[in-house]
């Protein structure tokens, strides 16, 4: 995406709640951060958190823009990956925050991906209780999931999100500016919430995913602007309904049940997040179908083709399958030991099926290439 | 107070606000907690936390009742005292949780002091981002204060409370037959934030406190179950009209500005909370009639006398002026370095007063006896 290209208008959806909050969809938008958090008022005194390789890139002008409007800003950068989301790193954000001085109405800023988003999160929520939170996601993943919906949160060793807190920014700003620095792989991954929520939400949005893919993976902005947008809009929307997840809001899990056990059994970091959810969303459609939702051979077909065309993976290679079931059971929506699933019935038609017996889903994990495993257990 | 005794009837409190809750005071509660649990429901699995002098008494009716009402329990244990609200027993919590394979339906029960309470609420508050939460506060100030609010947390190096969160018990059961086995000093403690709620109601609760003190003192049954449920009927009526801190809830923080520069001046655990409490109310009627709020000379009188014969500390003694002044400055309260001081003018009138120079706090706390220091800074 060239930088210099006239930058189109940039989108705005408002996220409905127990404290509304607006996203800003465009480009450009971290050089107009400092006047933006300043219009959302709050103390002008900001805690920066962020990771090397996006510090590189976005310091400088965050840096100016924060400046320019009288935001008196420190910087944190905690090292690159999901290691980071540690007590250990929040204990650390925790010291600079008491460093920088912030008071309950300053800011913490989230400059970074779905790591940074999570961590500074929940120290943003934790921290004196709870301080102003502005995101400003610079991955495509980030953008199209982790800006929306307020989950924040650490792992512990014996897995991933078993800390944290709802917490709603009161601002964010997803800049497309940001996706033109991502590596490519970082970028492709991005595409597996994105096709999720499409899948929430109807033929049409689904549809344009599948159309545009090549558009998208050229990074042309317009069409990125209305990826981002339509997928911040559709989890919005179920978020808005069920803002702590009593019900509805578990429709986000589509794909999660087997992507969170992926990236456990693979060990944090080895898969991305947004590659174990991919996989995991051919596994429960490859489940659907097993189970009879009214999911077609047809629609998994296309499915793994869209994850394809996106070089998304489709398979489990090099994972055993009962390590899989064994860490789904984990799973935090896991409610006294039974497994809820989010499948698929058709594009905006999700079911919750329980009882799913272990060896059906043990077959399907096999057939998309997990281990057997030598004891056969 | 005798076991024997016959029990009066329990008081329940509704605490109204986001996640209404009750909250039982009276005799003999804890034998029935098990079944009480049940009744407010989730799933029947609890990690009860608490420290090694309260399990001494109160574990085996607890884990009895909780046994014949089919929850399955498991404990952990934590070192009393004040250190224990460290993020490093936050993590042991979170910890002993997994291995009690706990839900998000389950229970983490605190049973012990505001300590047990703040930590144990706090893991509640963020493990697999919030599970129920069940108080038995075994303290008299947990039982008129902490039991009710909705405040976590644990403390940094740096101060108090800087980390946490709020979240609402799902249910509290103060009995005051634990109150028995509490030393004399701890037990008297208590009385401070008991003696803060009535200066925030009226006349009529504030002079039950000043009338009733000879029988509180001896722990009569009658009185006690009054003085906790007038206390904790005072703050819920003021935690229910603005939950988060916005604004009335600052009444609250009446006596622990002074309060908690004490406790933190001091070192943490040299001063128990409630007599720093008691030495803030002092030095705060002080300062209100230093600055003329229309506290006057009589009421500081016969507040001093009420602390005195509740053997709670009036003086700072053995403290710092400039120390506790810088100390303040670091309240989480402060928003932008300015703190804002509740002060009283009567009870049931407490007014806010910012701006307050600090040559005048510091002449108030040196005539609380506070020193002047060697440097005369």
């Amino acid at each position: 995406m060239p930088r210099g290209s006239p930058a189109a208008e940039a989108t705005c959806v408002r996220v409905e709640g127990e404290r509304p909050y607006e996203v800003w969809i465009g480009r450009g938008l971290l050089r107009e951060a400092g006047t933006r958090l300043r219009a959302v008022g709050g103390t002008p005194r900001a805690l920066i958190v962020t990771v090397p390789p996006v510090a590189r890139h976005w310091q400088e002008p965050l840096r100016a823009s924060l400046a320019a409007a009288g935001v008196d800003a420190a910087w944190h950068v905690v090292p690159d990956g999901e290691e980071s989301k540690s007590l250990e790193q929040l204990a650390g954000i925790y010291q600079a925050a008491l460093t920088a001085r912030l008071d309950r109405e300053s800011w913490i800023v989230a400059l970074g991906g779905g790591v940074v988003g999570d961590l500074a999160g929940f120290a943003a929520a934790t921290f004196l209780r709870g301080v102003r939170f502005l995101q400003v996601p610079t991955t495509l993943l980030a953008q199209v999931d982790a800006s929306v919906g307020g989950k924040t949160g650490v792992n512990l060793p014996a897995g991933k999100n078993l800390v944290g807190a709802f917490h709603w920014p009161s601002l964010v700003l997803a800049d497309l500016d940001t996706l033109s620095t991502l590596p490519e792989g970082e970028f492709r991954a991005g595409f597996a919430e994105a096709v999720k929520h499409g899948l929430l939400s109807d033929e049409n949005d689904y549809g344009f995913i599948r159309r545009a893919a090549p558009r998208l993976l050229r990074r042309e902005p317009a069409a990125l602007q209305r990826l981002v947008a339509d997928s911040v809009r559709i989890k919005a929307a179920v978020v808005g309904r069920d803002p702590r997840e009593a019900g509805e809001r578990r429709r986000l899990n589509l794909g999660h049940t087997v992507g969170h056990a992926i990236e456990a059994a693979a060990g944090y970091g080895r898969w991305r997040h947004g590659e174990a959810v991919a996989a995991g969303l051919a596994a429960e459609g490859a489940l659907a179908l097993a189970v009879g939702t009214g999911w077609t051979a047809e629609r998994q077909r296309e499915l793994l083709e869209l994850l394809e065309t996106l070089s998304l993976p489709t398979q489990l290679r090099g994972l055993r399958a009962d390590e899989l079931l064994e860490r789904m059971r984990y799973d935090k929506k896991a409610i006294a030991g039974e497994l809820r699933w989010m499948l698929p019935a058709a594009p905006g038609r999700i079911v919750e099926v329980t009882g799913v017996p272990r060896d059906v889903v043990r077959r399907v994990l096999v057939e998309l290439g997990a281990e057997e495993g030598e004891d056969g257990r």
